[in-house]
């Protein structure tokens, strides 16, 4: 890799994405990106006593489902890099020691998508690995359970809420097979903090993260939004979206035009998911299904995908502290 | 790199230990290693309101150090990686927000220090990136309330325990300075469940992960325990150290004389520890204290570091799953 700036590197190898598999839930499979994902499960559930051990399940058989995709075996498959959002990653943990293959545990919260496929892409470039397995995912009801109320308490959500995204989302990188996806650039984030303390409110914590890392490419690479057919955030959603467009424009850079939230499309308004989708499974699955079939198909040729992540803990914000983000970016090209 | 076997990689530009921080608690200072480490803190709560804001001071004071000690600018660390025992590893996050340094957060529990290693060394071999600082810790009383019980119930504590130590250990990786301790193998664990659901007993559960990754290296890299002046593990404690010798055993090495675990080398017997240490924090302080430097002094010239992972979670643990555990290994030489 090349570097260029302090935070951005250039990809000098060919790392193409030779696979990718999307499975997400039954709200996400009535939105209006339904078409693109490869599994809708009907049951949240998926056939298991609890939401935890469902959003295991929905992990194997993504990630089973890729390998197969990219035409590999098990063994071939170097290394698994990825996380979820259960503390100590728990379903990743339990995935890894299902399908044996060596494994490196990332957290970025919902920025882990990216992350993993930076650490993914840097393993390749540092050479000998030939096949790496990029995943994130995360779970409506665990999640909920874990960060905020359980479910049966039944609590009002704010208005600024948003809805964190069942499902699961896996990539296939290689240094050896080739598809006409590529990652050319990376820009690791650094973790920003404007003080947002209301662990309902991810979208607010979340921008500024967004915003520091896209405009450090713009300068790092020299260039602006006007280079690239689409620039997709990760689950700001739409009040984090907005506040996002308003920081991008303070910077010089009008971005209306090209840009999408991966939170802000996955869901319709009249489902009820207030500001839209969230959940390091929200760009993960929106990823791996629309935009890598809009690059495969050459509608798209270069995209900025930029997963972000709100590093909440309640442990943290019941000591009164404010919620840090996080955003990586990974620049694809298609043919 | 280079790959050998399905696990192993062998670093093939020259990757030096250019500085290294511990810091440990109080308890931790009263212990055999006393003299090793940089800082020992006679206040838990070093000054803060809670343990947490203890940890993150903790982290934040032995990182400032690592930069200082290594003559570099916050600008001149491409990257720092690592995590921590906390859920969404929230004082890695927090040290990451005051320092400004790009940040990919890791989790692999007790392995995390390997684990940012690996990751570290694999950034450098990629290039671009020239200084890497890697870091990983633990607190004894942010640990217990969030694994096991709040200190004020004050439990009995089981006959095999651990004791989290308290301690951070930092380490800067660099492919432009030079020192005269190089990274030179490492080897990424697979996650591995013998099916051990007490998570009171981290040793048994972590145990057979060592196994894998130890015996693994050495058929990898046809070599034996007879190699290396030192064969370290993480986090074993007594009882974990002993099964893992037993199970080496089993493998065919004898690994009974240039074996040590920093767990049990930690803490003396009166200090009332039981099996010993554990935590990230435990591999992380004396690795980058003692074992850094023996082998600067070049009384050591070859040692093997196996961080050892216990994944427990106490969702997963009341739905009755068991602990696996991981282990990731890492080679250095001295002069």
């Amino acid at each position: 890799m090349k570097k260029i700036g302090l935070q951005t590197y250039e990809i000098e190898k060919n790392i193409s994405v030779i696979a990718t598999t999307s499975l997400v839930g039954n709200k996400e499979g009535q939105g209006p990106l339904a078409d693109y994902f490869d599994f809708i499960e009907k049951d949240d559930k998926m056939g298991e006593k609890t939401f935890e051990k469902a959003e295991r399940t929905m992990f194997l058989k993504a990630l089973s489902d890729v390998i197969k995709k990219a035409g590999l075996k098990k063994e071939q498959v170097d290394l698994y890099v990825g996380g979820d959002l259960m503390n100590q990653l728990v379903s990743s943990n339990y995935v890894a020691s299902e399908l044996q293959i060596p494994f490196l545990g990332l957290y970025n919260a919902c920025a882990t998508m990216t992350e993993s496929l930076i650490v993914g892409a840097s393993m390749l470039e540092a050479g000998g690995a030939k096949n790496v397995m990029c995943a994130t995912g995360s779970h409506f009801s665990t999640a909920e359970r874990q960060y905020r109320y359980p479910l049966e308490f039944g609590n009002q959500r704010q208005s600024y809420a948003q809805w964190t995204v069942t499902g699961v989302g896996a990539t296939m990188l290689s240094s050896t097979h080739s598809s006409n996806v590529k990652i050319k650039k990376v820009t690791i984030g650094k973790v920003t903090d404007f003080g947002i303390t209301d662990i309902a409110n991810m979208g607010a914590a979340m921008a500024p993260a967004a915003m520091e890392t896209l405009s450090t490419f713009f300068e790092e690479t020299k260039t602006n939004q006007k280079d690239y057919d689409l620039i997709a955030t990760g689950d700001l959603g739409k009040l984090g979206s907005d506040i996002f467009k308003d920081l991008m424009k303070q910077k010089g850079y009008d971005i209306e035009t090209n840009y999408i939230d991966c939170g802000h499309m996955i869901y319709t308004i009249d489902q009820d998911t207030l500001q839209g989708g969230s959940g390091a499974g929200c760009s993960a699955s929106v990823f791996n299904s629309y935009i890598i079939k809009k690059l495969s198909s050459g509608e798209f040729k270069k995209v900025l995908l930029i997963s972000t992540g709100a590093l909440m803990s309640t442990t943290t914000n019941q000591q009164g502290d404010s919620i840090p983000g996080i955003a990586h970016l990974v620049m694809l090209e298609g043919k």
